[in-house]
């Protein structure tokens, strides 16, 4: 069936969650936020491309930074209101310069630093 | 450390995505919502309890279904306004009876369906 980035369930502001996953490592990286011409832009470019709310504008993940998304599979869940994109990272995903944004984790009521910014 | 789940940053309903993530296959399964009540649930009994927004109540995954989610490790991003657990999955993760929500791709422009719901 042929897809159609306006046929997904966003939210009020237009908006859904987008989780990008290593595609070789299975790391999950980030979680950020698309609308429906981001999705279109991000399956049309192969380069993810979010919205950024803070600055309400398009985020082509790298632009700035150089740590790019190349896209190399797009999935959405059962309730079509939540993306998965697999992806090809360059360096960190992390604006804190780390892999990934989830290097927090709580254990025994405490949490712990899993890793520790990349070296430049 | 000490964790207080009312530390992290939720949205104006008091929610935030939490995406569930197979811990041995690294696989993506599903993404619900939970409020800081579900992260402490979540927390002290290692059963990952979402709050519904259908609902309007705690869904600890799996209750009716059997299909139960068992915390292996609680994770949180950068901005402190996501949550990643990595979990022991009984049977699917998804309603359909698929072992992941993310079974819908899109590729060179169409829906591709990955695979079929499991066997009961």
């Amino acid at each position: 069936m042929e897809f159609d980035p306006k046929s997904l369930t966003y939210n009020e502001a237009g908006l859904m969650p987008a989780i990008a996953q290593d595609s070789e490592s299975g790391e999950v990286l980030m979680m950020a936020w698309m609308n429906a011409e981001a999705v279109a832009k991000t399956l049309e470019t192969k380069r993810v491309t979010y919205w950024s709310r803070s600055r309400q504008s398009f985020w082509i993940k790298g632009e700035t930074s150089g740590h790019t998304q190349e896209l190399v599979d797009f999935r959405y869940d059962c309730d079509q209101d939540c993306i998965l994109v697999l992806i090809k990272q360059v360096g960190a995903a992390c604006h804190t310069n780390r892999r990934t944004c989830f290097y927090t984790a709580v254990r025994d009521g405490q949490t712990v630093e899993l890793m520790k910014p990349m070296d430049e």
